[in-house]
């Protein structure tokens, strides 16, 4: 099948990009050093390449990634890095389950679940999940009182990873990083997790970083320069065209919108709807014509799609089924 | 089961708000006044109900839409408001067709796929699909020419459904279908579709009223004093609590962003990430407690869940399946 086969709106990774995004960090990370975060392409398909290249361990955002990690036979060591109160499906599974607890209530959710391990989160400077610092030694003390394996402490700098200039991402990453290294003392433990994507080479502290956009990208993380190329598009198609603008079939149900309007390359876009983009061209544009239409933030983005198609130039190779959506 | 029970984040509507709103539609708009725009639910369970109401004839904004309307045997009379360029699906359908059309080559293309029916699709204010209304009647000459039936005009004046005065939203309207009908004295036919949610009692020239936000509505639409209730939240569960902020488990991910943030009652929300929240209270907030999010745009926030879990009080009554997604 021909990408001009495709009914679109289509999800379309360029396979070559993928590939060469997956290579990249492995060359940078290799093996433990990078423990993949599964939510930017809620793939097994994926996550099978991930671990293909020596990456076991992963990082999830809901019960429902962990559990179809562990179906797909990638449980070697499933990190849930968030905070979850009702644990029974986690305690169930056939995995090496760690879950991110910052609080009395969550190291007990953890214990009445059947939950055996756990990292004390801890907030380095993002108002989200996350102890004081000063707080972590006392929440491990609790957990292993419970009975609880604490292996070491998370804190995701997320509120770092879109700072324009590398130096200064690269400073404000160490003053965060100073956070973690002085909870980790009070708490022990192999396990120091943090960063993604935008501070992959940057932290410095973390024994594994939790990247996952790297993998497809989008346009806010392309403004970065790392060496991770855009290789996810929506394929759409021009449905209407008049002088001053067109309009194709890619909307706000294929993209997720938090980060803003996606992007068309040589166009200004000028709004999104339900099932639509409206846009001026520098070129004419005309109907039954196929646009590329860049995501500017993969992770919502991919959560519309049931699967990826994989492309070779423009012939469509396979698929990357997106398994692992809901919760 | 109780609300309390339901794993989070749950899509919930109030079964007595959304039976309150259809049926202040229907008495409003009764009968084929009413062709109810399915893309706002992507549910044929809520579709049903609407039929059952006594609006036979539906508007969808998707193919798959169209289909799954089809296969639930609500048929009779559906509307495709929207440009196809590969209508072979929709010729294949076991019901009533008619497609919307803005150009010789969605005319040519609702040929080629066997569609017999169209509307001429007329751009009334809102940059997106549409034909000028001076070119709607060579437009109509042409698919008649075709062989296609031709059963009027379609006009969506979607830039208007968020004036927040009515009166200027009435007369905003009154200007934009003055176009509306000056193409339908050219093209002719039974038909002239327009209007929404916002504009469902102030468009005096519409046949029929595309609605579909007034069912289950959202914090955008709450802002214009119609008597449609806020029926659709999200129910999610604090993970986190500190002194400055909470966080519950419901976000990008579960939410449509391009209308902002969501609300919460008695506080005020800082942002969301990808399966959080995080928001400042009035009153203290405690780690497990159950919150109740407001998305401000239902459409693709409803998009990106299976299931509407239906409550009456603190009781779940049933669910409606969200069938409908996807293209």
């Amino acid at each position: 099948m021909r990408l001009a086969d495709l009914a679109t709106p289509a999800l379309v990774a360029d396979a070559a990009l993928l590939d060469a995004n997956l290579r990249a960090m492995s060359a940078a990370l290799p093996g433990a050093r990078l423990r993949p975060h599964v939510k930017a392409h809620k793939s097994t398909a994926l996550a099978k390449r991930q671990a293909a290249l020596g990456h076991r361990a992963f990082t999830c955002a809901t019960i429902r990634e962990m559990e179809g990690l562990a179906a797909a036979g990638l449980g070697d060591d499933l990190l849930l890095a968030n905070e979850v109160l009702d644990t029974r499906r986690l305690g169930a599974l056939d995995a090496r389950v760690t879950v991110a607890v910052d609080s009395e209530a969550t190291i007990e959710a953890a214990r009445l679940g059947g939950v055996r391990e756990v990292l004390i989160d801890v907030n380095v400077g993002l108002p989200r999940c996350g102890c004081a610092p000063e707080a972590a030694g006392r929440l491990a003390e609790l957990a292993r009182k419970r009975g609880l394996g604490v292996r070491g402490v998370m804190g995701y700098e997320g509120h770092l990873m879109g700072v324009a200039d590398r130096a200064k991402r690269a400073g404000a990453t160490s003053e965060a990083m100073a956070l973690l290294e002085r909870a980790h003392a009070d708490v022990g433990g192999d396990v120091v997790s943090a960063g993604g994507t935008g501070t992959y080479d940057t932290n410095r502290v973390a024994t594994e970083i939790q990247a996952g956009s790297y993998a497809l990208m989008d346009t806010a993380y392309a403004k970065l320069g790392l060496p991770f190329q855009q290789a996810l598009f929506l394929l759409g198609t021009v449905i209407s065209a008049s002088p001053a603008f067109a309009v194709a079939d890619v909307g706000l149900k294929a993209l997720g919108m938090d980060h803003g309007n996606p992007a068309i390359d040589g166009s200004k876009v000028w709004f999104c709807s339900d099932e639509h983009v409206t846009f001026s061209s520098d070129a004419p544009v005309r109907v039954g014509e196929r646009v590329r239409v860049w995501p500017a933030h993969v992770d919502p983005t991919v959560a519309y799609h049931e699967r990826i198609h994989l492309v070779q130039g423009d012939e469509v190779v396979g698929e990357l089924p997106v398994d692992l959506r809901g919760w």
